[in-house]
């Protein structure tokens, strides 16, 4: 939706407001800020509903994180939520369906009495779709994905949005001729993992993370961001930038990834992981005929990332005392237009900037709110942490134009609206 | 998400295939073209997945909505669908939590024991949530709108994607100080839903129809589009280009509506609603202070279409006996490229028309796949409805370029690339 989003929006106009305080069980950093920022909304423990300011957030992650997905190949699709019994019970090995098994569904019934379960994740729904769409070498290999809610029981929630009970998630799943092509995507996929999170602004604090694998892997990889309040533990290798999980990070493993000197325990946040899952959930349903006629089934990965999640670990990593610090790629707006005083002069000046800003392409919340003194208007600047503040005040204009301050910034400083509309990068797209 | 999607698809390396036969318990035309077609996938009755080209479709209808959303100043959020007991029992007069009252609910539940709801609509939810953003009367009037996926527990669910049990609505929630304000927004979304439903291709079979109201309006809105395969019945005024519903269709109505002349009947599909819902749903909680320290209940509406039905009914009436029709504004894509043969040249040839169609912003699937006969392909192209086809063959190249038809029309002609690209509008966005 990032593109159908309004460019401009009036605070006076914004039905959200600012809070002074988070609900008293909100013990994470993220979500405070972002309920107090009124980012988003706490609906019960695990569970969130996403609000104006929320929703832009989102819809730049996830289209960066499409843009990425698409650059690979990936066609997107988005299967449904309820799952029928059967898929899950009888044509797999794995019975995924046992509540012994999987301690995380949310299990429903239709009026018939039967029983339905909420998707925690696609594996079997997908492969057994792909039965229709695959019989050839020559449908291999190609890879979908979808940004799909899925449910999980989690016994406890109190991590804000980075565990959740209710969440999008990016899923993709590649399908494969064999081992050795789906090497090649999945080290593709890795790139543009790597690329993700460099973009949304947590790169430096970001590791290619070694973890427990399955049948077909040794180990599966997962990308994690180092922040206190995370819930992993990792060993972060110095010298090549590289990461262990603690549930693997044994000698024999550091000797097997050739991994020598330091290790930094640090705790983090897993933002996302690549799996091979080879054959797994394609034996016996899911084949292909080769070249000769010979049948194999076919080799799958597959490849997650939730971008709420990233969105409380950006705010975790970026921000301060006063507030959420975003970063340019993912900010809500651009900049923070903010009318001081009550001088008519002032307001005709701070509107003029406003639509000159709109004109050219800028996203741009406008302060424009009555009533409000300026103290409040510099606080939920800070809380709201867009990348830059404009203010237009008698002082502002006294002294040549307009004040902008970045927020990560101590001291600001006079421009024209000229040379504002110089500095800022109008929307891409 | 109809802006990161990609321009150009080449058919050999899209996943899904056209089929020649839908499944057997499918009785829905619409439901029908567009599994064929590999737009959808039926997981269950009333449950469908979106596939690449459904996905194209749909995100185009969302982008329209969107836009009219924004135009009448809606906020865009999303709730969550895991819902509370105690929200909807004790906080309202309706105790819509009753299955004996609301007999759609899917419930599920906790690790702890507790019930949860799964969504069917958000009024009650809204409704709890705004007490913390309004109190005085500044705060109003505003609206918020979200896509997000409700879960009605059908009896019966074989319309295909027209009735279902787990779809994306998009559902607007007005918040006035009063019934008069409330109107001045209720005939904005009035018509925001007209131009949606002329946007999309479907309003010149789409009418404003009466329906059974409320405690606080006599009558509520619904939109309806004319299609035999509709489970609805309407009474068409031609005089005033104005329906009513059959469940309301009496004299005393007419009369009501000062409707003269002749009314003819019609099965028809509701494809949008809008309701006052007056203070129903905020009353006694969700109140505000007005000038004078008085305290009144927020005066609420709601305005309800559902993308996916939307998507079934476009085709219900755009479609002939070979494959859908889609109107230009929600298309998969603007152009089908086939490429006829196995001779290089021509090849070559189509690769440059491919190319220089993505260049100029034009969004194009690509039929480059070979072993696959002409007849296939034209048959194909009917099937999936794209509104321009463009074939290069050796006869289209030895006639001067490339051989389009439009998708509704009979006969082609022979145009030049340049030709081509001046008929052919590029993406807006």
């Amino acid at each position: 939706m990032a593109n159908s989003i309004t460019n401009g929006v009036r605070q006076s106009r914004l039905f959200t407001k600012t809070r002074k305080e988070a609900p008293t069980d909100e013990v994470s950093r993220s979500a405070e800020l972002l309920i107090r920022g009124g980012f988003i909304n706490k609906e019960m423990a695990g569970v969130y509903d996403y609000l104006p300011l929320g929703m832009r957030v989102i819809a730049k992650i996830e289209d960066i994180i499409r843009e990425e997905m698409n650059m690979i190949g990936g066609q997107e699709i988005s299967m449904s939520s309820l799952q029928r019994q059967e898929l899950w019970q009888k044509h797999f090995n794995q019975d995924r369906w046992d509540d012994s098994k999987v301690d995380i569904w949310f299990k429903t019934k239709l009026k018939d009495g039967s029983e339905k379960g909420l998707a925690f994740t696609h594996e079997e729904p997908i492969s057994n779709m792909m039965e229709q769409f695959v019989s050839s070498y020559r449908d291999l290999p190609f890879s979908v994905y979808q940004f799909q809610t899925k449910f999980r029981n989690e016994t406890r929630a109190k991590s804000g949005i980075m565990r959740t009970r209710e969440f999008v998630m990016k899923d993709l799943y590649s399908f494969s001729k064999n081992e050795k092509e789906h090497l090649v995507f999945y080290e593709k996929a890795k790139q543009a993992y790597v690329n993700i999170f460099k973009r949304v602004g947590i790169g430096h604090v970001t590791y290619l993370t070694f973890a427990s694998g399955g049948v077909f892997s040794k180990f599966s990889h997962e990308f994690q961001t180092v922040t206190p309040s995370g819930e992993d533990t990792i060993y972060i290798n110095k010298n090549d930038n590289i990461a262990i999980n603690k549930e693997v990070f044994t000698d024999d493993v550091k000797k097997d990834l050739n991994l020598k000197g330091d290790f930094k325990e640090e705790k983090s946040v897993e933002v996302g992981n690549i799996f091979t899952l080879g054959t797994k959930f394609s034996e016996p349903h899911l084949v292909f005929e080769d070249e000769n006629g010979a049948k194999s089934p076919v080799f799958m990965g597959s490849y997650g990332i939730g971008p709420a999640r990233l969105m409380g670990t950006i705010v975790e990593v970026l921000s301060d005392d006063k507030g959420i610090i975003w970063p340019e790629s993912v900010a809500p707006f651009a900049v923070h237009l903010l009318l001081l005083g009550d001088d008519k002069s002032v307001a005709k000046e701070a509107e003029e900037v406003y639509e000159s800003l709109l004109k050219n392409n800028i996203e741009v919340l406008f302060d424009d709110r009555s009533g409000v003194t300026a103290g409040e208007k510099f606080a939920d600047s800070d809380l709201l942490g867009i990348p830059l503040r404009a203010v237009v005040s008698l002082r502002s204009i006294k002294e040549g134009g307009i004040e902008i301050k970045k927020r990560g910034e101590a001291k600001g400083k006079i421009v024209s609206l000229d040379e504002l509309l110089k500095i800022i990068k109008p929307k891409v797209k």
